[in-house]
């Protein structure tokens, strides 16, 4: 874990984070061909190579050329190829054009990432003591950061593989652990006023403060994920044909991408099949549903006669749960049946709009470009899933997607009044 | 005014009602040319023509077809070309045709208004009394959509007649009267918990409902609106060049369309003018800033140092305040400096995304499509605008555009923490 | 005819077919609502209204500004709305926005053309009579020009109120008069240099000129234009489903815009209609088709183990005919069965692309523009239509379509080695 | 050269030109990373890994498979991915998509090259004689086309590195041979009837066919190539900024994409430079000028005051010179100044659109879809370019690009009547 909770952290402590980290990266990499580094299949994906360059150049920008005013940069142009957003850093390639660049080679960055990390390395030891606590700050979020691309790494070579005709996988499925489906039960909520967000000494991001007091009504939350059986329902239940169950931008979207079922699903014969980063396989019903955009997660509460939980009540729930469930470090990369699944397996979607919390203060320079500058037209998204560090994800993380996104590995837990 | 507070309302009271917002409506249209009635310059605008006929079918298939099950549509293709967005009553021409449609010719619509008018009045007067509460609301419900209408044609008039390189006027300009402007001040607000949204007999929309208690932090409101002047300091100042200020939804969309000032500003040699409903006019600086996206107004916003108002701010503020104000029946027509600015003048955008409030249950059947299927991706404004009835605003009225629209009458006010 | 072929022509011979004309023009729009003057239903067509303000700047920009000095235009932002494509007369409205200008409206336009009119009386009365030769062929050219526009008239109108779901009709069907369908021969022509081109003082456009010498292979002409009954039977061998016969951009074509029969066809139940100038008709079998795409009529051509003529194929048999067929002054507006229908009728496909005669020189100026700027991407067609002036075609007259264009009266006639 | 003129070719001879022909293509990728194999960085162009997969597959499907009734395709899906455009074969992968494709990988492609070239060192071993001819046809056919993929090759991988901001080069630039610019002279070219097109036993197109006769007009043909440097003028003569040197929608076209320059063309300070396969060069006036589209030939023609030559006019020439020229077999890769410059350098635009030479009849079968089904929208090049392979062309070789098509290495020649 990450831990950044004390305040005498060491130097090798946090180096030994930050090789631990960095290592995650790449083994996520390993099974990859050359080839896989270079696809960006849609606009929202970018290729592999882009990624373990992306975070590599956050260190070197946001670290090194920010605490050495030595510090020469690997390559002069890498600043504009592997800058995401930052716009107050610089121009950069733009998003949809990041998989036309074969060079840098994949070889050539993984030298970037050595040479970066070396200085890393090396600054760190040599760092005066009174940088210390910002160069802590700065390195912690980076890390941060690159588990946030590790996840996107996942996300991104599912799809990058997926629009495949060869359907490829990218590991061998193991052996999944035996976790029979519990019966889905409503769970009693008091409301009243409550406080949420971050507060303390510990790592987070921006977005997550201040804590501040909400005010929630009594409600009721599921004891468990909506299933990819329950979700078959709905289809056949003609779900997707019926207007009266859906948001009106979300009905229009599925007319014109002609969306019939979640992103992977795939009707073969009378047998429903989903392509996962074990390649193609048969549908298993007590799994959570996944890949659904935000649109189909609302659609199916509807029907249920029931609806999206907000922030507040999930936060509430989920702080009082421990940290635990199906995260990367199970080696699964796919949702298990099980019962609670607070944390892991899926990203849920709630029924809240991705919005400043009262008092919010975005951090200082370009790392405010970090998260606030988002905060309009995403959806609020909780509890991590499958394939998130388990060190990475808290009661109070805000993640945050477009209603229409549907690559990441979304799905849904039902609320009601 | 709409009344209908009173348990008691009589039949000819409310056809008085009826009769008079329908004549509002053409008298609206009275100084427009056939060849106007029929402009769609966005997808967003409708033609003149297609509003006066829709506001009609509504009537038709929602008051007349549903209480008299003898009625006869006026055409039997009206229902297609005339549902805005019903998709359980049926499919419809699409919106962005809506300005391909020559026929019905306007004089056929008028007949259309005609015929319906009468079947109304002959219902209202034969309606068998135990559906008289019911088809009060609905009647209601019309006049309500009628008069949202009637803003929309000043919005959309304006915007068709904009397009047109002559530049030609809607009306000619008033004397205006003399309204100085007030210096801004901040006025503080008490936080704690607090009941936002309708309740009781008189009309509202469903997607005010249901009142609720929230919990709103102490902050501070601006005591009027940004003006004409303070908004051309903010593009002085390179507002539109500064990516730090924006959304990055909104940076990218003003990369992309070349905004460098609201909508309808134009800069002529070193001066500033605007299109306004009477033609082209000098920029007043002490007007109200106008036609601003919520992209714009946010920017504005972080420039200024301060916030967009919350939603449950700016309603707690209109509670205190009379529904007075420049509206459509003082018909400039456009907003002006003063002080105050509560009602009327422009809509203000607010920081909050349109959603549900806790406990929402949208109208049942096809009026259920009216406000709730919109809860996603636009944001809230309150307060009306210079071409909103009078008697057609309240404290807890909800109104919502998408963050991009800035053909609306659309400004802003300033809070902060 | 517009006869200009004597040298001593009379300036009220010019004049009186100008007034000839220029009401024909008014003629044809007689039948429209206001309403309908106003409809651009795609980029191709234009308004109504946009026609007749058209073709009377060209007399304001052309003639009447090039001869009389003091000539004052009606309205200064006129040549700025209705200039079409003269790039270096100066700028224009953009194609794409025609259908938004409800200003000047239709009766203004009337207006207009009133002024102009009189203004052209006039100076052709004053002329000198050094600058009579060059006026007389300004003239000429534009009442040429202003017949093409009556064409597009018919063609326009017949579009904008075709995506009408209300599918009004123009005009009342006539009688027709009763043409039995001749059955279909081949034609031996025999090859060898022949001439084709336009000669003489007669009035041509510049892309007709000049006359040269081509090399013509033996081949063979059908009799007849190709029929609604035989293009049926090519849809029922699933003309429209096998790759084989089409051109590659065509069959992308037709699978991006789901084509499966002519524009302006509708199959209902088991029966084809097709839209006309008098509503929907039942399809007749031995009408020839129209309405077809070059691709169309080349796929045809290709699965009737045919081919299409080429222009100087054609050419040299319609010196051969005489100028007669069912054109405009039938006012029947539909092509119908028949022998020979060499000219009027539909426009026939040529499998010759539009490309400049050899030593082709265009006109000086402005006028340079008129025809030699579009030689690329479109192809020729010949012999005129059933809504084409009598005296308006001519053997050599060369028309233009890009291949995808079906909105123009465009059929054809096979031809093969 | 691949020489098949005798009729007793030997089947050692065949197998010896198609090893040559193979391993000339993989020669031209040695200097690529596996990283610019995946690269498609516009719609037109491919992946290098797609060309050499998609040049094996057209032995597989139209030799192997053909061939030899038991041949089992190396993969089943291969046909699916790597068919370029022969829809009676089969359906395929979108062209746009072809970059996303990261498996099969560059290695699985090499292994899929040596199967396919074993099986066809044992069908041409085994074959009966019976087949021979046949066999003998179509391999020379897959041995054009694969040279074809060759040039195209060269091309896309220009394409592919320029869009990268790091501008790699694909070679080391050259000592370039000492070749001085010839002035430019018109030579005189006598009209009449002359023939062209293919005739004879040695290999070509079906396009090239049937030699047939063709009227020429007298006329002129420069000496040499348009020049950098001439072009540079027509650039500072304001040449991108004039409506009347340009067709329509060439006009429309560089309005659209803002083009000011020939492609690969860099104004840096005052100096001119341009992308070449050996990286960013200084611009050499006296090399031709390449990259152009035909709007932007032709534009310069007409600021020249002469015109393109027409197909006749210069297959007339070429049939009366060597086939000598800076080919690829020099591997300079890049056109040279020089005299005549009949062959190589660059594709030469022609006024003339790629239409059918009469009596014109498609190969059979799937074949036929090789060149026919593209013969519209496009115009015909003549004489190679610097990356043709000198045994490659010939006088009667009919290219063809779209005019807006600029990533081939085309220049222009110029001709006047």
């Amino acid at each position: 874990m990450i831990d950044m909770s004390t305040g005498v952290a060491q130097r090798d402590v946090l180096m030994e984070q930050f090789r631990k980290v960095r290592r995650d990266t790449e083994l996520i990499c390993a099974p990859l061909a050359i080839d896989d580094y270079q696809v960006q299949s849609i606009t929202e994906t970018s290729p592999p190579k882009w990624h373990i360059a992306h975070v590599t150049w956050f260190f070197e920008e946001f670290v090194l050329s920010h605490f050495n005013s030595s510090y020469k940069p690997f390559h002069p142009r890498y600043a504009y190829l592997f800058n995401s957003y930052y716009e107050t850093v610089g121009s950069m390639q733009p998003r949809a054009k990041r998989g036309v660049l074969s060079r840098p080679t994949v070889e050539e960055i993984y030298t970037y990432r050595r040479y970066v990390d070396d200085h890393m390395q090396s600054l760190a030891l040599n760092l005066d003591e009174s940088q210390w606590n910002k160069f802590y700050q700065r390195v912690t979020l980076g890390l941060h950061h690159e588990q946030q691309h590790q996840e996107l790494l996942f996300m991104d070579i599912k799809h990058n593989l997926s629009v495949n005709p060869l359907k490829p996988a990218y590991h061998e499925q193991r052996q999944m652990p035996f976790t029979p489906l519990a019966p889905m039960q409503w769970i009693e909520r008091q409301g009243g006023v409550q406080s949420i967000g971050h507060q303390g000494d510990a790592f987070s991001f921006d977005n997550e403060t201040p804590r501040h007091q909400v005010l929630l009504q009594d409600h009721q939350l599921a004891s468990r994920l909506v299933t990819n059986g329950e979700y078959r329902d709905f289809i056949e239940d003609n779900g997707y044909q019926r207007p009266e169950l859906w948001l009106a931008d979300g009905w229009y979207l599925i007319q014109q991408q002609g969306w019939q079922q979640p992103l992977y699903w795939e009707l073969q014969g009378d047998k429903w099949w989903q392509f996962t980063l074990a390649g193609m396989q048969k549908l298993e019903l007590d799994e959570p549903v996944c890949h659904l955009s935000f649109y189909e997660a609302d659609a199916y509460a509807r029907w249920a006669g029931a609806r999206l939980p907000t922030e507040p009540e999930i936060e509430s729930m989920l702080t009082e749960q421990p940290i635990a469930g199906n995260f990367v470090n199970h080696e699964i990369l796919h949702p298990l049946p099980g019962k609670g699944q607070w944390y892991g397996d899926v990203w849920e979607w709630t029924a809240s709009a991705y919005s400043p919390y009262p008092g919010f203060q975005p951090l200082g320079g370009s790392m405010g470009e970090y998260n606030g500058k988002f905060m309009c037209n995403q959806m609020v998204l909780r509890g991590g899933c499958c394939v998130t560090p388990e060190n990475h994800i808290r009661a109070t993380y805000r993640n945050f997607y477009y209603p229409q996104d549907r690559w990441p590995f979304t799905g849904l837990r039902l609320a009601r009044d």
